[in-house]
């Protein structure tokens, strides 16, 4: 089975993710980002992550797609990854329809937070400045939501919504191994 | 026109469906589930709507589409059915896009109630255990209002909401009717 | 880049849009339903806006790929339009698959507003019956929210949420005209 694992900046997602690793030993887990920079590098598109958010539509397309491609092939993945993408621009989709459709996956694990336990997790966090955030967790875990329902009609795929409440990830980390057990 | 009529466990939708067929002498109204069922027995693929659950996502895929394709030629139906399906694993997809493809619904009737309505309902319910639901009447109406655009989008199809108030299935019916209303 | 333009009745749209299209000179600004109109005018189907709503929704599909094929070729646009679309048989989707497949929009902006300030100024606004309103705006402005994530799923393109708050409409002209820039 493949499942993308979503949960936005401040959620845990790390943590829930390792604890559900340990118990999933045939599951490979890989962050979409990171597999595209590597696509991108060699293809000597870009030289690093920063770059990468500086391409055209149509190259991020492309890169997207032949990221989404390699997962294809591989049976057993947990892809950590991104719906609703915050930027200065606006949401970008993390996961749009070519890149779903080459995935194919059979779930869409939603890791979210109460609101005020993201807000003051984001705080201690000195890596992130608070001005990357403008849009509130409880909207942002919303949209979250709505792409995950667009993504499950296209793809069949089955969303699990999973709470991460503080110092339960081993908790958290148990359901998502749950619903990956056929 | 068809109609796929949506409803979470303890809304009160056979009621206000029961009401509106009565209005609708040349509407078939059929239920999603049992055609499936009716299908796979033909097929052979299964006995008993248990086994239904637990058919791989590719003869699930190919039942839908089957009784999906047997609906496309009808001109009156009401199609009794699930949006965000509640399920041990997560939530499955009701009508994924190769199901609402050929449906192709003129309305996406949403039947909604207030959610303590909905709690009160499924108490006196005998036939319902009380841990078959864990995901609260709120966020599953909603999670139907996200699948309901998705499947607007893909098909045209138009989203009716409609209140079910205490002891006003008949008032609910009706506006059911309305909508199928050329 | 195009844009679609969403916001519903008694948001301030139209005054948002202008503050943007006169920082935006080489962006042509066109209502959707407008363009509609005189290409079915011009194609002899209807004479006035009501008959458009009549229309069968295989010659209104029809006409709107005719439409968004037009917009097709444009470079830089901006779309005034809707998604939701509030009618008396329910919510029609202003952004089908269809035409979000022909129009390819880089960005949908949606243009939101406290519920409270929508019914105030919908109040002063003696064009529009009350009776046209029966969804509270707070549940409209979601139904936008949804509709845009699936599109944005589709098409990849961009949302960005802009609060049009009271006697602020040149600051959310501003944001519009920040995330157009390249």
């Amino acid at each position: 089975m493949k499942a993308i694992i979503i949960g936005i900046p401040g959620v845990g997602k790390t943590t829930v993710l390792k604890e559900a690793s340990k118990q999933l030993p045939k599951y490979e887990t890989v962050n979409f980002g990171t597999k595209m920079l590597e696509t991108a590098k060699k293809r000597e598109i870009v030289e690093d992550r920063d770059q990468i958010r500086k391409l055209s539509p149509e190259k991020t397309k492309k890169l997207q797609k032949e990221t989404a491609k390699k997962m294809k092939k591989k049976k057993k993945l947990l892809i950590d990854t991104h719906l609703a993408i915050e930027t200065p621009k606006g949401i970008v989709p993390g996961i749009p329809k070519w890149v779903a459709e080459k995935i194919k996956p059979d779930r869409i694990i939603l890791i979210e937070a109460e609101p005020n336990e993201i807000r003051s997790r984001r705080k201690k966090d000195k890596t992130r400045k608070r001005s990357d955030f403008t849009l509130p967790p409880e909207q942002h875990q919303k949209l979250n939501r709505y792409y995950a329902a667009s993504i499950s009609t296209i793809t069949g795929a089955v969303i699990k919504i999973i709470k991460n409440k503080p110092n339960k990830s081993k908790k958290a980390g148990k359901e998502l191994v749950k619903t990956m057990k056929e």
